[in-house]
This record gives structure tokens, sequence and C-alpha cells, in this order.
């Protein structure tokens, strides 16, 4: 099958072997979504050599269950032990001997097939696209916010960061019906904030200290920074992005203000897949462009253009 | 009156004049404590000029309500405005206006007379020495940790520091019934643990990403790299401490494992001081010296010593 491949720090489209099932489900890739994980992968984030992509829809060709097969489904990143300290404590995506799709030791989905437990797909609802259901992942990411974080009706909660996961957490946030502001950097950005009827607000204009939550999606040394300088004394600072290396903080005014900073990544997928399906949220106008797996490397010099939003795979 | 005086960077003893009360209470000081945060504003952590000292005992010498005359009292430290959003939300002691005793633009306790609003006094219930009284402050303090974060009687805690304030943070700790570990450095340290029955591990036998709760109590780098170890995902760190510059931190992890970190600074008056009327907190055995005020700067050196527990000034 054609596969996009990566090995040192290079990607390249190849033809490997169809994954063999074995107990679990292989899927048939019907779309994949480049994620900012899959960029920084590249520049040797983690030590990943294997299929990227873990953002998919596809159709089931194998399952050990009949019933799944032909099914239209999503799958959940993570692969738990079930056994550990961590998965019996409720965890099971922070599972120490996990492996991750198209991340940490499991081959993912910027293929014609991907392997994939069927404890982790998910059915998509029938009146949810492809286009909708490739979203669900980040998706699931930005409503772990809501997971970790009690945001109340009256608060102030500034979103610094616009880009490809921070258009889904300020969607995400919106149905909060908290007073929510965006920072966005590039003309799309605000314009796909926009859409969502997502208020935007200039970064230099966000004030001091008086905001109740700030999330911070940049991944950014200056996103964190304003996300600092805009959250009040108690607030709670959500750090919805990894970074890139070391950051230098001065921690004293954290103490001093007692801060709490919740770092936020994977996601529920059933509450995803309900807001997908009633249509709370959209995120097809967030598709920038769409390319042939064969054409993968082209793709992922789209993505890595700044302000890039979500490009997709098509096997 | 004979007052300790900070001015840059250099302590001294002096003859000020006694305070006027004004609209406020003016109490003669039967002991102070000197605290870490004193020792950290000579070094300059603060730009602060003034009577420094923060923690005290002592009796009303005059106050508009004739009722305080007289009584034994303690003091928060936080003088509000009572007017601002943050005081309006209900955090008084992150007023932006406020001023901090002995802190910021308020002279402190390490003087024969502090003057005090009334609205900050506390009685000390009549059981309740002065020894015990003088660490109020710094037990509210350490108190702070429960009000800001649920132990639950299951979580594994692990204590990293037992100095000053990670002794009474320890001791709070104890309280909650968890399976409570603490990680000293001086043996006078860890006796002072042992006389309060908490036991203790050492840092390199704490193991790695076990550990629910862990408050990190040292201000040091090492301190919370080792809290940063030992602490499982999703698990929660708690900064009890301020730092000292800026620290190299590398936040990805922190996203990765969806840690919670919260800073911890000031806390409850009135359950410090049912604790010590109570008796089921004694924090007596850690004085290790009192000094008559003209001997402070004897009682700094004394209390800069690495592993130094409690200074007390006698005015």
């Amino acid at each position: 099958m054609k596969a996009l491949w990566l090995e040192d720090r290079e990607l390249s489209v190849r033809d490997i072997e169809v994954p063999s099932a074995g107990g679990e489900a292989l899927v048939r890739v019907r779309l994949s979504g480049i994620c900012g994980t899959d960029l920084e992968l590249r520049r040797g984030y983690y030590p990943y050599t294997g299929v990227p992509g873990h953002e998919f829809v596809g159709e089931v060709a194998e399952a050990p269950e009949p019933s799944w097969i032909g099914r239209r489904v999503v799958g959940e990143i993570n692969d738990a032990c079930g056994a550990c300290a961590t998965c019996r404590r409720g965890h099971p995506t922070h599972c120490e001997r996990r492996t991750v799709l198209g991340i940490v030791g499991h081959d993912g989905a910027h293929a014609e097939y991907v392997r994939i437990p069927t404890a982790n797909l998910h059915r998509v609802p029938d009146g949810v696209t492809d286009e909708a259901a490739v979203f669900t992942e980040p998706l699931a990411a930005a409503l772990e916010v809501l997971e970790q974080v009690h945001i109340r009706p009256g608060d102030r909660v500034l979103l610094v960061g616009a880009g490809r996961l921070g258009q889904l957490v300020g969607r995400v946030l919106a149905l909060t019906g908290a007073h929510l502001r965006a920072v966005a950097r590039y003309e799309r950005q605000a314009e796909l904030l926009a859409l969502a009827g997502i208020e935007q607000i200039a970064g230099d204009e966000a004030g001091e200290r008086c905001w109740d939550v700030v999330v911070e999606a940049t991944g950014s040394p200056s996103g964190l920074d304003l996300a600092r300088r805009t959250l009040r004394p108690r607030g709670t600072l959500v750090l919805k992005s990894t970074y890139h290396g070391e950051v230098t903080l001065d921690l004293a005014p954290f103490v001093v203000d007692e801060i709490t900073i919740v770092g936020s990544r994977c996601g529920p997928f059933a509450p995803a897949l309900e807001l997908l399906a009633t249509g709370r949220i959209d995120p097809v106008p967030l598709i920038e462009a769409r390319y042939p797996l064969a054409s993968a490397l082209e793709a992922f010099e789209a993505a890595v253009r700044p302000g890039a939003m979500k490009v997709l795979l098509e096997p």
C-alpha cells in the first residue's frame, strides 16, 4: 500500500505492506489530517520512525467482530495496556506502556490502511461527513480543556492563538457562554474566528491581569508571555500546545499570584462526535487544502506555512 | 521605638518613631518570626525599604474599637482595598492595591510596635502560647495548600523540602490522612519531621511518575526537578515556595502528562489558630533560637544558615 514514511526527520511516500490486522481492526483510510504534532515529529520532537498521522476517518476492512466491517469510523490514538496503575486509575491516555498512533511505536494513518484496536474505534454518525469526522481527534483534544477546567458562564476567557488547534479550542470555549475573546495572528485566522462568531482582541489591548482563564494555544514563548501577563491572580492558565524545547519562566509571579497551570492533551471522542453530529461545531471551513496521499510532501509544505489551516490527505 | 530597618539590602536596628495608629490598631509586638521571605527581601527579591517582618504575635495598645485594647492578637498581612474587582471576587489577599505587612509598602513587625487595620486582626485563644501563635501566619500559608487542592485520603503525597515552611506544610498534609512522605535535606529537618510522625523518603528512592500530589517547598531548581520527576501523569504539583530568579523548564512534559501546577501563597488564619488551639499542630519544636530585637542582625545570621529553623525576635 502507499504510505507516508518518516525516518531520520525525512518524509517520503513509499509502498509498504498492508499491516496484518492480527486481533485488531484494519481500517481503510478515507481522509487523514495533518496536525502540528506531525510537523513537530519531522523536526525531531519525538524520535519516531514509521508512518505518521493520527487524525483520520476510514472504513473498517477487517475486524475480529464482523459487526465492525464496513463501518465508517474514527479512532482514539492511545493504545493503552488496561492493566497498569495509570490505566486502572482511569487515565488510559496516560498509560505508561501505551503506543500512540503515528507518534509512539505504532504506524499511523497517513496511509491507505491503518491497524487499530477495535476498543479504540468510534462509529461516525451518518450525518457527519468525512470532512467533518476527520476533525474528531483534534476536536476531542480541544474539548479536554472543558474536561479539566470548570469554565463558568461569567468567566472572562482569553484564547491566545488561533491556529489549527486554537480554532477548535475557540469553538469549544464558545459553547460555555463565557465572555470569550481570541487573539489571532493572521488575517485568515481572524476570518475563521469571525465565521464561528468568536470575537477577537489584539494582544496589546487584552489588558493585564484581568482574564479568569487564559488558554495558550500558540506553543510559542511570546504566546506564553502574553498569556501570563493577561491572566488575573488566582486565574487558570491552560497550556494547550506542546512547547518546542525549554522555556525560561520566572516562576515567582505564578506563586505570588497563586496561578493554576493546567497541561492539556488528548480528549474525549464521544462528545466530539456528538458536537459534529448536531452541527454545534462545524470544522469544515478550517480545511485549507486537500492533497492525494501521493503528494503528501507537497501537502506538508502547505501545512507548515505560517497561519496554515487544516491540510488533508486522501489515499 | 526600636525597629529593624531594611534599606538598599542592608539591615540595621534603629530608633524610629512609634507609628501613629490613625484609624487602625497599634499592636505592641511580643514576638516576631523570621521568614524565608525576610531573607529574600534582604537579597533584593522585592525592592522594599522599611521595617520588615510579617509573622508576629502582640497585644493591642491602641484601636478605634476599645474592645480590642489589651487583646492578644495575630494579624493578616495583606491590607486590601475591599473595592477592586479582585477584592469583590473574594480574593483580598490578591488585591491589586494591597500593601503587605513588612513586604510591600507597609512597615512590618520586627519592631516594638506595628500598625495594622483591625479588620486584619485575629484574637489568639487563651490556650495558645506566644511561641505557638507567632507561627499563625506561616501555618495559614501551609493550610492554603488544602484550600487549593483536594487531597484525598488515598492519595500518595510527596513533600519536597522540610525547611521552615516545609515543616508546617508537612504537618498540614499529615492531617489529610493521605499516604505522605517527605524529602528532607538536613539531619535536623529529618528529626523534626519524625517528631511530628511524618515518614521520610530519600529523593532518589521516591521513584518516578508515581506520586499523585507533589508539594515543592524548597524553592530550588533541584527541588523542582525532583518534584517534576516524581509526579505522576495528571498529577498536581504545588509550588509552595517562591523562586529566586528565572527557572528554565521544559514545558512539553507538563502538557503531555496533563500536569496541574498550583502556585500557593497566603492562607486562612482562623483554621490555623484553631489547629494551634486544639494542639493538632504544635509548631513550637520548630523554634531554633530567640534573640532580643537589639540583636536582630545576629538573629538573621542564624536564620540564614542552611537548614535553620524558626528564629524569633523579642522586642
